[in-house]
C-alpha cells in the first residue's frame, strides 16, 4: 500500500511566496475575500479529503476496476466510490470555482487546480468523474442559453450529476473533422426549444456511465443535415442520459447509453465508455456548426488539468520512493558503512538513488509551479480589471497551455518510472502500488491530444500562428527577473545559465519559422523537440523564482536547502537535456526521411 | 491483437553481413558444421514456431494469467502454454545450445540469441520457463558433479523438466549477502552424495511452480552451519519438487512449494512465485561457500538473456506501430494532401511520427546487432582454438553485458512507450495490444540486476576493478574500423563523429577513474549517465558497421536505404544524447546532495 500526505506546504510556498497568489487575486475583480487565510483554509480542506477519503480508493478501485452490465447497460464503480464522490459534492467542491449564479463558489482556478492536484493524486480514476463535469459545465457557462444552464449545468454544479465531453469517434481521433455522428431536427422540447434527434458512436467517453449520480449531461459533437464537410461543420449538442420534465424533474431515459467499457492499462476505476446515441433527444449549444470552436474554448482548461494529473501521480510516486528509500537497508554507501548497527544501509546512501529521486523532485515541484502559473493567468485573464493585463495574461496562458499538458505529462511519466525503479523487483508488484502509478500515468501523453498535438500547438499555433505573442511576454518576464537579479552573486551560477538558455530559445525560434515558411513539415520535424526544450527552460526559470522565493521566505533551513539544492541539481543534471533537442531541432525533417 | 514476423532478414543481416559469424563459428573448437545454411535452417524453425505458435498466445496469456491453487499448492499456467512448450521441447529447442554429453545439440550461443529473440518476441511470459532452465543448466555444467548432471540437467535439456534459479529472499535482494535460508548436513541420498535440509522462504521465483513439466530443479542459494556472514557463506544446492528414486524415476514430493505467485504490472503468464523450503532435500554444487561465484558465472548469459527480452519486445512493437502508422487515416500532411483518394492521409506522412519510429528502428536494429555481437564473443570465448582470442573475446563479452542488458532494456522502455503513443488513446485499449508490451518491457530493467546494478557493474567492475581490459579491446576495435574507413567520403559524416565520441568516451573513462580514485561516491554518481554514454557510443559503432556492410550486402535497395537512412537519423538525433550525459557526468556527486 501506498502512502499519500497532501503537499500543502509546497503548495502555499508556490502559491503564496513564489507566485505572490494573495496579491493578485485580491487584486481582481470579485477578489476581494480571495485572501490567503481563506485559500489556506481550502486547501488544507481539500488535503483532507484527499488523504483520508480519496487515497484509500486508489489502489482497490484500481484492482476492483468498473463493471458493465449488459443487459442494464450500467457501469458499477468501485467500491467507496460513490461515498467520496457524495463527501466531494456534499463539501462543495464541485462548485468551487464555477459561478455563483448557478450554486457555485467562483474561487479562483489556480485554487482549484491545486486542491484538483490533490484529488488526482488521491484517486486519478475517480477524479474523472467530477473533471469531466467542469469541462461540460464550462461549455454551457459560456456557450449555453440560460435555461439550458438552470436546467443541466446547475445539478452538476451542485454535486448532483455529472457531466461528459463526447468528441472521438473511431474513425476521428486527433482529426475530429472526420466524424460522422448526425443530428436531425426533431419539434419541441424544453423552454420550447428545438430539438434534435442524435445518431452515431462516440468512443473513449470517460464517465459516459456511472453509478454516482442520478442523471449524466452529455455535450456531443455531431453534424447537421447539409453541414459542411469537415472540422466546420460540427455542431455541439446537450444530450441527457434522462430526459427532463418541464420542471426539471428526470423523465424518461433517453437513447444515449453505453455500449461497453474498455479495458485499459490504467485509470481503471474510470469508465470509459463507448456511447450509443440511437436518436437520442439533444439540444444545440451555441451556434450551428460552432461545435468545435465551443469545445476548443474548454480544450485550454482540461489540457491544463491533465498536466495537474501528471504532477498529480508524480507527486505520489515520489513521496512513496522518498519514503522506500529511506526505509529499504540493502547494501553499504560506496565510502564506507554509513548505519553500522543496521545489516546494510538505506538506498539513500546510493548517489545513483538520489539522482532518480531528484529528478522526480526537481520535475514534481518544478511542474508544480508550472501548472500553478498557468492557472493563475486564467484568473487573471477572466478577472483583472484592466483589458491590458487581461489580453496578457491571456496570452500568456494559452502559450504556456501545451507546455503545461505535454511537458508535464511526459515528464510524469519519467517520475512514476524512476519512482517504480528505486522499487527494484518489488515496484513491480500490484500491492506495492508504484506500477500502478506507472500504468495511470501513461494515459496523460495520450488524452485530452497527444504529446505530438501540444508540440504541434505550441510550436504552429501559439507561435507561428499567433506570431509568438504570448513567448514573446514570456521570454521578456525572464529577461527583466535575471536583469534584476544579476547582482546577485549566490545566483550566479543559475542566473548565467537561465539567460544563455532564455536567448537560445528566442534565437532558435526564429531560425525555425523561417524554415517552417520555406518548408512546412519542418514544423512536424522540429515540434516535440522544440516542446521540450520549452518546457525544460521554463522550469529552469520557476527554480531560479523558488530559489529566490525561498531565500526571502519564513520557510525552515531544511526547506530552503533542499530548494537550493534541487535547482543546482537540475542546473546541472537536466537542463544540458536541451543539448539533445536543439540538435534534434536543428537536424531538420532531412533527417526523417520517408518510410514505406 | 497484434502482428509478429520473425526478423529474419534482419537477423541473417546481423549475423552475417555485419559480424561475419559463418567465418567465426565454422572456424571455432566443433563448429565445423556450423555454415550459414545450417543456421538459417534453424532460425526458419525458430521464427516458425515464434510466430505460429507462441505469438498467438501473448495477449490471451497476458489476459488470463496464472492461478494459484492454495489447496494444492499449485499452479495453472493460461491456455495453450503447455502446448507451446510441448512443441518447444518435440523440437529439441530445450537443448539448443547445451551439451550434446547431456542430450543437447551444442550450437552456438549466438544462434541461441537469435532464436531466443523470436520466442520472446512470440510471448515474453512463456519464454522465461525454459529461460530459467537454461542458467539451471549452465550451473549445472561448470560446477556439478557428473552424476548430478546426469539425474538433474539431462530431463531438463530433453525439455522433460526445468529448472529454477532461486536467489532473492524479502530482505536480500541486490544484496544477496543479507540471505538467510538455511543448509543442515542430513545424510546420504542419491548416489550416496551428502543431502541437506533447506528451509528459508525465496521470492521472484520465475517459474518456481507450474504445471508445464513433470519436475521442477530448483538452484537454491542457502547458508551451511557456521558459515561466514554476508556473501562469502552462500553455497549453491540442487532442490527437486519431486525426490528421485534411485533409478531417476520420480519419487515423493520434497518440501519446496509455491506459497502464493505475484500479482504484477506485466508478464502475467509468468508464474513469479514465493518458494517456501520446509526441510526440503538438497545436495551441494560446487564447493561449500562458493555458492555466489557459481551464481554469478550464469549471471553473464542471464543478463545478456534479459536484453535480449528488450529488444524482442520492442521489434514487435515496432512492427505493430509501423504497421498502424500505414493503416491509420488521420489528418493531411502538413505540405498538403498525400493520398487525395482517401478521407484522410496516414500517419505516416507526419514527420514526428516517423521521428518514433526511427528511433524504435534505430535501438532495435542497433540492439539486435550489440547482443548478436555480445553473444559472438561468448562462443569464442567458449571454442576458439587460440587461447589469445579466447580470452580476449572474453574480456569483452564482459565488458558489453552491462551495456547490453542495461542500455537494451532501457531502450525498450522507451521503443514500447513510443509505439504505444503512436497509437493515441487506442495503445492505452488492452486488445490492441500495445500496452502489454509496455508492461512486460517494465521488469526488464529491474530483474537480473537494475539498471543502477549494470552501471554499477560496467563503471565499477569491468572498468575500474578489471583495468578496462574489455573496453580496451572495444576502444581498439572502433579507431581501428575508422581508420580503415577513413577514406570513404560516403561514410565522412558518420566516421568523424564516431571517432570523436569513442575519444571522448576514453579521455572521459580516465578522468573518472581518477575522480573515483578521489571518491568513490562519484562511482555512483556517474555510473548510470556513463551507461549511456557507452550504450550510445556503441550502438553508433553499430551503426556504421551496417551502413558498411549493407553496401557490400546482396540486400534490396530499399533495406540499404533504409540502414543509411536509420544511421543518418541516429547520428542526427540520438547520439547527441551523450552531451547530456557528458553533462551529468562532469556534474560530480556534487549535484546529488543528501536527502534526509
Amino acid at each position: 500500500m501506498t502512502i499519500y500526505k497532501a503537499p500543502l506546504d509546497d503548495q502555499r510556498f508556490a502559491l503564496f511566496d513564489v507566485l505572490g497568489a494573495e496579491a493578485v487575486l485580491t487584486g481582481l475583480k470579485g477578489g476581494e475575500g480571495h485572501t490567503r487565510d481563506l485559500l489556506d483554509a481550502v486547501l488544507e480542506e481539500a488535503g483532507k479529503l484527499a488523504e483520508q477519503v480519496l487515497a484509500p480508493t486508489n489502489w482497490p478501485g484500481d484492482v476492483e476496476g468498473c463493471r458493465y452490465d449488459k443487459a442494464t447497460r450500467t457501469v458499477t464503480t468501485p467500491k467507496g466510490f460513490k461515498e467520496a464522490f457524495d463527501q466531494f459534492a456534499g463539501g462543495g467542491w464541485a462548485g468551487l470555482t464555477m459561478s455563483e449564479a448557478y450554486g457555485g463558489q467562483a474561487l479562483p482556478a489556480v485554487l482549484g487546480t491545486a486542491t484538483t492536484e490533490m484529488f488526482q493524486s488521491g484517486n486519478l480514476a475517480w477524479s474523472l468523474y467530477p473533471l469531466l463535469s467542469e469541462g461540460a459545465c464550462h461549455a454551457m457557462e459560456m456557450h449555453g442559453e440560460e435555461w439550458q444552464r438552470e436546467r443541466f449545468m446547475k445539478p452538476i454544479v451542485e454535486g448532483r450529476w455529472t457531466g461528459t465531453m463526447c468528441l472521438t469517434e473511431p474513425q476521428a481521433g486527433s482529426d475530429l473533422g472526420l466524424l460522422k455522428t448526425r443530428a436531425e431536427p426533431a419539434g419541441k422540447g424544453l423552454h420550447d426549444a428545438d430539438t434534435y434527434t442524435i445518431s452515431g458512436t462516440k468512443i473513449f467517453i470517460s464517465a459516459g456511465e456511472h453509478d454516482l449520480t442520478e442523471n449524466i449531461v452529455h455535450l456531443v459533437l455531431a453534424r447537421l443535415p447539409g453541414a459542411p464537410a469537415g472540422s466546420r461543420g460540427i455542431s455541439l449538442f446537450i444530450v441527457p442520459k434522462f430526459k427532463l420534465n418541464a420542471d426539471g424533474s428526470l423523465g424518461e431515459r433517453n437513447g444515449a447509453a453505453a455500449g461497453a467499457i474498455e479495458h485499459k492499462m490504467g485509470i481503471k476505476g474510470s469508465a470509459t465508455c463507448v456511447m450509443n446515441f440511437d436518436g437520442a433527444e439533444g439540444y444545440l449549444i451555441g451556434p450551428p456548426h460552432k461545435g468545435l470552436a465551443a469545445m476548443f474554448t474548454m480544450m485550454n482548461a482540461a489540457r491544463l488539468a491533465v498536466g495537474v494529473q501528471g504532477l498529480a501521480l508524480a507527486e505520489r510516486a515520489l513521496q512513496n520512493s522518498l519514503n522506500y528509500a529511506r526505509e529499504r537497508l540493502q547494501s553499504r554507501a560506496l565510502s564506507g558503512t554509513k548505519f553500522p548497527d543496521k545489516p546494510a544501509d538505506n538506498l539513500l546512501v546510493q548517489p545513483d538513488v538520489r539522482r532518480m529521486l531528484l529528478t522526480q523532485r526537481a520535475f514534481v515541484e518544478g511542474s508544480r509551479l508550472l501548472v500553478l502559473y498557468n492557472a493563475l493567468q486564467t484568473d487573471i485573464e477572466a478577472r483583472a480589471t484592466d483589458p491590458a493585463a487581461r489580453q496578457k495574461a491571456g496570452e500568456l496562458a494559452a502559450f504556456l497551455i501545451p507546455i503545461s499538458k505535454g511537458v508535464v505529462t511526459e515528464l510524469a511519466i519519467e517520475c512514476t518510472k524512476e519512482a517504480l525503479q528505486i522499487y527494484g523487483g518489488h515496484g513491480y508488484i500490484g500491492e506495492n502500488g508504484m506500477e500502478q502509478f506507472a500504468r495511470d500515468a501513461r494515459i496523460t501523453t495520450l488524452y485530452e491530444g497527444t504529446t505530438g498535438i501540444q508540440a504541434a500547438d505550441l510550436l504552429g499555433r501559439k507561435i507561428l500562428q499567433l506570431q509568438g505573442v504570448g513567448f514573446k511576454h514570456f521570454l521578456e518576464e525572464i529577461s527583466a527577473f535575471c536583469q534584476q537579479h544579476s547582482a546577485d552573486t549566490a545566483l550566479r551560477s543559475l542566473i548565467g545559465p537561465l539567460a544563455v538558455y532564455a536567448k537560445q530559445w528566442g534565437d532558435m525560434t526564429i531560425k525555425l519559422a523561417q524554415g517552417v515558411q520555406a518548408n512546412p513539415e519542418e514544423l512536424g520535424a522540429a515540434a516535440t523537440d522544440y516542446l521540450y526544450y520549452s518546457g525544460y527552460v521554463t522550469l529552469a526559470y520557476l527554480w531560479v523564482r523558488s530559489v529566490v522565493a525561498a531565500e526571502a521566505g519564513v520557510q525552515s533551513a531544511a526547506f530552503k536547502q533542499a530548494k537550493r539544492d534541487t535547482a543546482s541539481f537540475y542546473f546541472a543534471r537536466i537542463l544540458p537535456r536541451c543539448l539533445m533537442h536543439q540538435a534534434a531541432i536543428e537536424a531538420g525533417v532531412g533527417s526523417l526521411p520517408e518510410i514505406v
